[in-house]
């Protein structure tokens, strides 16, 4: 492989995840009462090495790609939608526009290998490895030297963004597919296990879909690296999250993950780099049904379950606030003795004295 | 009953649903792709009766009440905790108040009963009944005279306050008890299934806390209305709750329902006038265990489950932004016509032409 992988450093710093610990443990309220609020701000504490954190002009970037395998028809859309979406993103009337508005994120949609070729303008980045992958179902959806290049602009597009957090989103008709043959190649999960109903696909066209993927893995049977496993299946998009996933990760960046292909991306990188997986925090589960399985072998526990399904990185944008909270409870929130209030007899004993 | 119920009236509005949801429909996503943030959505604009609801100056209102039977020692906190924490809410050091800043929501703090004299001060609402409510092992929490005052109370707390949302919130040291006599009384469910442990007991306590209560509800076995079991199992920032929802429901505010505590309150409201219960919003479920049933008797599917169980309001603030995302999506959001969007063949046969 001729593409370099980055170097990540290990986050696990024992005497800072007790000082975290120590500052959330006297807060005023109830010990662990915060849930996974708690858990949160010691995970962005830990990633950005500080007892108050802070996120710093937060990233959107929703990477579009279309894919071969869609005209075998595994989806309910056409792939000109892609394009269309991407259109529509940049409008500002795309869910994931109006939510990123909202939260003041700014937002980049990044051509990874649309089928249609785009005016420049703002807000877009043109890195077009080629107009869609090749259809999966007869070859390898990229070659080895697409899929690098798809990774190393992955890459560039977090190189160009200022700030400390990204958030992932993406765009592609029959990417669900994608990361569904990725998830059952890489997990080595029985497919009925990864593979649902994408956008709303109804009971025939499901069994159909189900049909082509396991073509398309028994024609793939010697991919199983992370890379021959990502050049098979593609697409670009999520060769081009996976490489945004591992620059974010060696800058120390947080890594907002979206829904089930995001997840695959993620899942993609861990495989070169375990250590990514430190910096990533999963907004949601997503109602596809493969995405619950995924989560659990990431290890990852989602902030949200709004039985969301539809990509962009709309998860993303809606947990957005929750991490903005975390931050906001470590850094604004008083201590039993700098308010003056009393702890209870069953926390006073197992408290150390503090420090202040 | 000398208390006179609010007329409330009922939001099932045919039309109006039918026009929200082909809205809905005909954004562009897949259907129903924005899962729970669609219903949320369609909930929000049968309350505002429009297609396109806003939610204006939003009060985040924490009530405040103390319990004659916390000392019984059914918490792991002493009750002198209920007003040091609404110092801590005032000093805006306290989780609900820094959540609240980083929504914009005002806040204002009832006293509804506590066992200390406040100097009055902007935010504050001192509403006092009582210095905390009898000790209901002994005696009725509060006579009927002063559940009905508090009620009343509740309304005018309302009336105050600008705006077309609430969010409620509570501190109580002992309440979550009152609540579970409440949930046990008016659902007739088991004790045990009703009875967490609090912001915090160890198994002994937790034990302790499940004979007192039971003893509580032995001692008030006649009492089966709402108001009669509110008056026998109080407190006051519960019946001031109760007011404050059914004041609330009767100008169609939305109300952004908390934790265990404050959907207690709704249960009592929902069983004098039912048609409050489409005027809540029902934040997260809480850590505390008998919430989820609580919440399954009140038909209710909350927005988050982060494991919180702090009270306060802290889960309704957290859940904010997603009430605002739901309104922007109907606001601003494109349809497939309008964005030039193709839609996907299957849902093309369902959709009516477009009244554009």
């Amino acid at each position: 492989m001729s593409f370099a992988l980055p170097s990540i450093p290990d986050l696990s710093q024992a005497e800072l995840a007790r000082s975290l610990q120590h500052l959330i443990d006297h807060k005023t309220k109830p010990l662990g009462a915060l849930g996974q609020l708690e858990t949160l701000g010691r995970q962005l504490g830990l990633i950005q090495s500080r007892l108050d954190p802070q996120l710093v002009q937060p990233q959107m970037v929703v990477f579009a790609g279309d894919h071969g395998l869609a005209a075998r028809g595994v989806s309910a859309y056409p792939s000109d939608v892609t394009w269309q979406m991407v259109e529509n993103f940049l409008a500002g009337v795309a869910a994931v526009s109006v939510l990123a508005r909202q939260h003041g994120l700014a937002l980049t949609v990044v051509d990874a290998g649309v089928a249609h070729d785009f005016a420049p303008r703002a807000g877009l980045q043109i890195r077009k490895v080629a107009p869609g992958t090749a259809d999966s179902s007869r070859q390898a959806a990229m070659s080895t030297a697409q899929c690098e290049q798809a990774i190393e602009q992955g890459q560039e597009v977090i190189r160009s963004l200022p700030g400390n957090t990204v958030l992932l989103g993406e765009m592609g008709i029959g990417n669900t597919s994608s990361a569904t043959l990725l998830m059952a190649r890489l997990l080595g999960e029985p497919l009925l296990a990864c593979a649902g109903r994408g956008t709303g696909l109804d009971d025939t066209a499901y069994q159909r879909k189900l049909d082509i993927l396991r073509e398309v893995l028994s024609l793939h049977v010697d991919a199983v690296t992370p890379m021959a496993t990502l050049a098979a299946f593609g697409g670009f998009e999520i060769a081009m999250m996976v490489g945004a996933i591992l620059q974010a990760a060696a800058e120390n960046r947080v890594i907002v993950v979206d829904g089930f292909i995001t997840s695959s991306a993620v899942l993609v990188a861990s495989r070169m780099q375990p250590l990514v997986l430190q910096r990533c925090v999963f907004a949601h589960q997503s109602d596809e049904s493969g995405h619950a399985l995924l989560l659990k072998h990431l290890n990852a526990k989602p902030l949200l379950k709004l039985n969301l399904r539809l990509g962009e990185g709309s998860g993303a944008a809606l947990a957005w606030p929750l991490l903005e909270s975390a931050c906001r409870i470590l850094r604004e929130m008083a201590s039993f003795e700098a308010a003056g209030v009393s702890s209870s007899d069953q926390d006073a004993g197992e408290r150390p004295a503090d420090e202040a």
